[in-house]
């Protein structure tokens, strides 16, 4: 029984994708146009995603810092890729003081508070970062400076959808100075293969790694690594990347050191950022027509207890050494004990916001020494005993982890295909849609030539990518591999 | 032995303050006037401070979510003494593109993409909020709302200082809403007694609890609670305030819910913040011209090992013995091991970072079975035997936890004065400084001439307030109870 008031991805996914959103209190529109607000059930899964990256990176030797959310103008224009491919739509601030209107209508921008010159509302921090590592950097002794941010950013955008494109989002984005080429690139390796086990170990969702081409290259790196996840309407989200920017930025802003061996060399170094975004992807993957589906990983409530049809003592008892014996296992869990709603409710709202497991108390189960529980990715109810109940749970959140996953590989590999022919190209992406692995002649001419017509993208070069020779899907120039296309977000 | 890196509190106490936040690596200038970078040893401070504030949020029922950086700038005139007290001094976003200057000499503002309505980056986000609670507020039964945000605001300020007073700061804001005036005012005085438990039991700096004058009230708010602390050079610093904001937002805004009684009411709020501001002080409370000290509750690092002169097997050996020790009852602890390093260079590092206990391991001390051990509050050392030593240590932050607070109380109740006479009060202020304890006729008008006269404001009533007879100090009008005066950061 499908939920009413979610649209069904058959009939408009992207209706479906927005309905799930907002009715799962994920987040919302605002009254600022192009930005959102993240509610608190979506803000608890944002916080479990941060909590468990954080550690990854301090565990790996990072550590946080923070730089100031405004860029000088002129700073942009410092790295000339950079500034091509970025730095156009942002938010510019011109003045710094309001003053009451002189007519009593409220406020107006005071004329003569006018910057000398503007600031831009970061889109990403590299120029004000190099700016800084400038001062902090002098000899190899300095380096590595292993440092992340946790923080907002904005790139204005035109056509915005919640999560996945929005003016203003969250991030984390690692910026890290190296003394030579190899720890930079290692750097970089690193962090893509951190993302892709976080991704797939608490998001479930597979990824494919890979390297971009240069036309999908970072403005300003010399190497962008990717991965790629495969959304359930056939279409790629680029879920994370991390960015080899050989010494461009050092270069940029003059950021030198003094070597081993007394020389001056300018510094390496890389970024790398996921964002806000990995919530689209999230709901992507997993979600259904009756709601949100979370794994248990990332989930802040993994638990939750319902009365049925209402709380007595006996079936508050029973709850309450339930959920003491869950919390023993470190398992989050929520008593719903609230008289004014009745359990048909409940379990349609806890449904629709992806709560992983539900447990059912009634007095007939308490009777028989057992409760009902119910998970919530394939809806299969058993009756567990209570006996040995939270050890019985525990496997199953586990399980739930698990089938996620693979559910969503499996999808993903019944939707990527080996096309050879430029008419089976066209015709998979038509039909099929997903990942298409074909063979391309390796130049940027022949990329956006399919791009323009197919809406098609390289996604990515794969890192484990098996050689073979063939011939471009568009071109029939020779080719020594596939690369992988899908039309994406 | 004072640092000689650092400017002494008596031969100038703000180039003090400063050498401190920039020489223990807290946080530097950058290159955008008034906004700071916090550097990594600063903002694990930060981060500790967030962790257990958020913990003690959500121990008391409230949930995180996120708000839009950006306000537009009509909602800041909805509520009348909101933008009266606020809102002038910011930073205003009028253009959302840059383009290649014509010129080819980097890149402009795009006249063309003027925003019709101009945004502000927050200052403060009762605006948007409030209007975005308008949605989520229908019944009785959506209340209360008890929301917090953690989040980067914007105040355009002249005069800076690190952490203390920055264009750009990091802080929290909460913002709850409730179906009576009785539970937002106890929410009110629940967030500030939290504050004032953290505050003391945390960041070891005693505070006075308690109510501004009208005068010094949040704009918007019917009343304000604030803790104020004393720092070293006898000025007071207010470090948190909690505010009873009436139905003043809600009417503003048009919040109303229908009421058990199913009447429309306007909903009653709370607003209540700590900003980065805290670390200037728990800098200037306990430091001296060493350097930082730091409560070991709050210390990334709580105890360094230094290996003398340098590591060997041996020394090696018994470092890790204490390291796995320590770490098992929860001591964070680093091995100090760099061979490119002295070690009377290591201490006078760790001085100035401030790490609360130094572990110094010479192979003399091996052969007794002991090591030796320095506080860094009271720069005391000891011999201690390697048998037992996590007990000692452990043992030995609580000390120095709880010296830390007491000393602090100590100087604050050797900086109060009961004054009774307006020539005591000017001199009291002048020779002595700190808080004083004096009475006011309140009125505005007095309180406004004090401060003209003197620089002192009144910082609050106190909560436990004893009531008393008297005279207003300046008018010899008569008085109910005494007032806290100070000058103030």
């Amino acid at each position: 029984m499908a939920n009413k008031e979610i649209t069904s991805r058959e009939d408009d996914y992207s209706k479906w994708y927005i309905d799930i959103v907002q009715k799962a209190n994920l987040a919302d529109y605002s009254a600022v146009k192009g930005c959102m607000v993240i509610k608190p059930w979506g803000f608890a899964i944002w916080e479990n995603i941060q909590g468990q990256l954080d550690k990854m990176f301090k565990e790996t030797g990072h550590v946080n810092a923070y730089f100031p959310l405004f860029i000088p103008k002129s700073f942009l224009s410092k790295e000339a890729d950079h500034v091509e491919g970025f730095a156009k739509e942002c938010a510019v601030v011109t003045h710094h003081r309001l003053m009451n209107n002189p007519d009593g209508s409220g406020v107006v921008v005071d004329p003569s508070a006018k910057l000398a010159e503007e600031l831009i509302v970061r889109p990403t921090s590299e120029t004000i970062i190099w700016n800084t590592y400038r001062d902090w950097i002098n000899s190899y002794r300095d380096l590595p400076l292993l440092i992340n941010q946790w923080a907002n950013v904005v790139r204005w955008e035109m056509r915005t959808r919640l999560f996945l494109r929005t003016a203003e989002f969250l991030w984390q984005e690692g910026h890290t100075a190296h003394a030579t080429q190899q720890e930079a690139v290692e750097e970089t390796k690193l962090i893509l293969n951190l993302y892709a086990d976080f991704v797939e170990q608490y998001m479930a969702v597979p990824v494919i790694k890979g390297v971009k081409t240069a036309n999908e290259r970072f403005a300003g790196a010399d190497d962008t690594y990717t991965i790629e996840a495969l959304m359930q309407d056939g279409k790629a989200l680029q879920s994370g990347t991390s960015h080899f920017l050989g010494q461009n930025f050092a270069k940029a802003f003059d950021v030198r050191f003094l070597n081993s061996e007394n020389k001056q060399e300018y510094v390496w170094a890389t970024s790398w950022g996921v964002s806000t975004r990995l919530m689209g992807a999230l709901i992507m993957t997993h979600s259904d027509d009756d709601g949100l589906v979370l794994p248990p990983k990332l989930a802040p409530t993994q638990v939750v207890i319902v009365p049925i049809p209402k709380p007595t003592d006996e079936i508050n008892e029973a709850a309450q050494k339930i959920i003491s014996e869950l919390r023993g296992k470190g398992i989050s869990v929520k008593y719903d004990n609230d008289k004014k709603k009745r359990p048909g409710f409940k379990f349609a709202e806890h449904e629709m916001r992806g709560v992983p497991v539900r447990i059912g108390i009634g007095k007939r189960d308490l009777e028989k020494n057992q409760v009902e529980v119910a998970r919530r990715d394939t809806k299969e109810k058993q009756s567990l005993p209570l006996e040995g109940i939270a050890d019985a749970i525990q496997q199953l959140l586990e399980n739930i982890q698990n089938n996620l996953f693979e559910k969503a590989l499996k999808f993903r590999k019944e939707k990527t295909t080996k096309v050879d022919t430029w008419e089976d190209f066209q015709k998979v992406l038509k039909e099929k849609g997903g990942f298409i692995l074909a063979h391309w002649d390796g130049t940027t001419e022949t990329e956006v030539k399919i791009k323009e017509l197919t809406k098609a993208t390289i996604r990515c070069i794969p890192l484990d990518n098996e050689q073979e020779k063939g011939t471009c899907v568009l071109t029939g120039k020779p080719s020594k591999q596939r690369v992988l296309f899908a039309e994406s977000y």
